[in-house]
């Protein structure tokens, strides 16, 4: 029962008598006068996020730098954080604050400041714009690139923080926030960040680390992800210049027939990376490291695979049969547990409108590698190399451009056990997922040096991250999905559920 | 020897005496009156290229149109055709325009109004600006898009008419001119152009049909190309919703998991197309119709390879090997006889800088392929698809956005004859090549019914047809090489040659 609640009922007078009758149980606590802050820094909330998309960084575009590391340390001092510091790295800055609350406990809060590109073409409102849109059957959504991924969670976490400073309480627990602005390119430089002697230092002190995220499914269930895959992105490419076959620039098509072709050298350095399924990477000791999941491992996804809806998802993806026509169940532990070899984009030659007579003297495959425990990015690159190598294609260039080893993260952790029950005060008996298929830093933060635990927690959702109408629910037509005030409260419940 | 030298001989006196001597043999033709009106309008001439190039028609992009086609007529009325129609299709409309000299022949002249598509970004000069740039060792060029490709041969056929009528001299053969302008995606729709009943009636009374091109290499010498290769051009592509597999729009890249993959497939089915050298057409049947050179054709083909200058070739290609190693020898008999399948480009998924992690929904290959006699387009179409189907790949579209069947000219035609002439005449003799590897509308003449000798023809010189930088010669610092007023020298030549 949070405070507005308390004070609804309190204006009959049967409730007032209830009162009377157990006035310790209803006593209002610190964090009651908190969540009650909530609703009324509601447009103020809203309006920080959509601030936030206004400015978008990218750093694949080189675009929003170092402007997004700025409004960031001011988004943490606005917040309450005591010191807020840009940290520079090789790439873009960081940002590192603390919140001393004068707690006995910390945790540890991983931001990403930066999204993922777009083109405005695609969206049906301009993804910096972050309208309010009516959503059909979803309620008031944000759509703005960032929406969900991850300005909209993020903000619901600093409002927690700002309901706290409203309220005059101090929070139950001491924050180490860590911002990157390299995410959607692999986090190249976050360890330059989270090892900064003092970043560390504060790091070590905490309980563990989460990244702010709308956990909620569309019917209001909740995973806790105990841990994610790891990733590699990279870019193959056949020129020949390197090759020293074919042409060193573009050359009339008509010459194919005395010339190599790079493109077809790169065709057939791809066809290699996956078996002759189209789908399982053959990439000589890819799956060497692989570790089947343990005991504890399986009997979580078991029992989280039924309450997972097949119709739901497949419609969301736009999706009428999972590879190989496995079952629902099948293909989710395929998704748990298999690494994945998968093309992000093809461009060689001529990619406009119609055709254009030429034989290409270059074509690039951008590339991501998934990974799962205990390989590692750089075993995994190493791995594709030596394939390509071993298969005549050593002169293809493998540019790798970020990525990061696999997560996991211990079901009994505190950091766990505070997730499950902050969902649980807010009525949500949250779900434990063995491993997530997406990837996500985590791993500066669960291996060594720090060892911690870490992982995703936010109640509400969005959806559409790296896509086109990107959106994040303000006002949800669903009791059971949380808006933009119940993600905040999670915060809360999180922050206090860390303290005990 | 021109009216110029003539005119610049008179003025020393014992030229006028050796004039004296020999009246008739240094008697003023008519030729030679209208000669020597091409360098009075050198800078009209050149005007009209720059004029040309600032207005382009590219029916990839759809630009242009009918602006071309109009211009295009306009040009034809002022170069003194009487007749000039705008010939509308099912595409991009066509000119045809008729000058009756009241002389015994016909020529017909087959001009392209449109250009291939550009990207200033890669050009060291705009490429509608047509400047006039110092090319070291060429000597004064036109950089343009369509400067050789091919506005430039064309205009110094127009002016050659302009030469006519500044002399006051009728053309010794009437001239059929039929114009498209969808050259650069195919001709998918010249034969409407070319079976409009008035224009294949001024067609059939012609001794044959040349394209104008700046036919010189860069050390003056010339080919007469006996045929050329037929191409199809079309676009591969797969996709999740033609497939019914893996996602109907773009998801997030973790999903590959337990999702096919547009884009493996379209991998998988493109490595089909060439054997394992990554180069010879492995469709079946794709070799079934190829006939091989008749003896005549070899030793045409024989006499003709030594003539050619490797170094200078690869270094125009910016290569250094050809296929397989072979010799320049064994490369050329292969350019000319073989069948290609050629990428032009390959698009999927994420195309910009960097990563981006999705799944893409869709993946496009663009291909062309050059056929020799007796393949037909429509017959190599249709193994190309019979080849997916039976390979598993029946869903990925085969979408042909242009092409036509190969072409023949016999080396002892009325046309041959009337090329060989006109070159000699500006003293270059000119080499046989049995076939170009490049592709041009020709069978359109040469097919049934017409069945009319055709090829290219001009003096003069440029390159990059098709890239940045596209150039013509306007002013030859190779005195072997013809300029602008020496290519339109070659019209005028040609016309005569045609006469007898």
């Amino acid at each position: 029962m949070d405070r507005r609640d308390f004070l609804h009922g309190a204006a009959t007078g049967a409730a007032a008598l209830a009162i009377g009758r157990h006035t310790r149980a209803l006593e209002i606590s610190p964090k009651d006068d908190v969540i009650a802050k909530i609703a009324g820094q509601h447009d103020q909330t809203v309006k920080m996020l959509q601030d936030w998309i206004a400015l978008p960084s990218i750093a694949a575009e080189n675009r929003g730098y170092p402007q997004g590391a700025e409004y960031m340390a001011r988004l943490a001092r606005d917040a309450g954080f005591q010191r807020v510091d840009l940290i520079q790295t090789k790439g873009k800055p960081g940002v590192f604050a603390t919140l001393d609350a004068g707690a006995p406990n910390w945790i540890g809060i991983y931001f990403m400041y930066d999204v993922k590109q777009f083109d405005p073409a695609e969206w049906s409102s301009p993804p910096l714009e972050a309208r309010l849109v009516d959503k059909p059957g979803l309620g008031k959504v944000i759509v703005g690139r960032g929406a969900t991924n991850t300005k909209g969670p993020q903000v619901a976490c600093l409002a927690a923080l700002h309901a706290f400073k409203a309220a005059g309480v101090k929070p139950p627990v001491n924050i180490a926030l860590v911002c990157e602005g390299e995410e959607e390119i692999g986090s190249p430089n976050f360890p330059q960040i989270v090892f900064k002697p003092e970043v560390e230092a504060a790091l070590k002190k905490c309980l563990g680390v989460i990244i702010p995220l709308g956990s909620q499914a569309l019917d209001g269930s909740v995973e806790i992800n105990l841990g994610a895959k790891g990733v590699v992105e990279l870019e193959l490419v056949s020129s020949g210049e390197k090759w020293g076959r074919g042409p060193q620039h573009d050359v009339h098509s008509s010459l194919e027939a005395q010339l190599d072709s790079p493109s077809w050298h790169l065709i057939q350095a791809l066809n290699t990376l996956v078996t002759a399924d189209g789908h399982t990477p053959a990439v000589a000791g890819f799956f060497d490291k692989v570790r089947p999941l343990s005991a504890r491992q399986k009997q979580i996804l078991e029992a989280a695979i039924p309450k997972r809806n097949e119709v739901q998802t497949k419609k969301a993806l736009g999706v009428d049969r999972w590879f190989k026509n496995e079952s629902f169940h099948d293909s989710l532990v395929r998704l748990v547990t298999q690494p994945t070899i998968n093309i992000e984009g093809l461009v060689g030659g001529y990619t406009g409108p119609g055709g254009k007579t030429i034989l290409p003297h270059r074509a690039v495959a951008k590339i991501d590698l998934r990974l799962v425990p205990d390989m590692t990015a750089k075993g995994t690159l190493d791995l594709l190399k030596q394939h390509l190598a071993k298969h005549g294609f050593a002169d293809i260039e493998v540019n790798m451009s970020g990525g990061y080893d696999p997560t996991e993260t211990d079901p009994d952790s505190k950091l766990v056990k505070a997730q499950t029950a902050a969902y649980r005060a807010q009525g949500v008996d949250p779900l434990l997922w063995p491993r997530l298929a997406g990837s996500w830093p985590g791993v500066t933060f669960t291996g060594a040096p720090l060892k911690l635990p870490a992982g995703q927690f936010g109640m509400g959702h969005g959806d559409g991250a790296h896509a086109p109408d990107e959106y994040w629910i303000i006002e949800s037509a669903n009791p059971k999905v949380a808006g933009m005030d119940g993600a905040v409260r999670s915060y809360v419940e999180f922050l206090y559920a860390c303290a005990t």
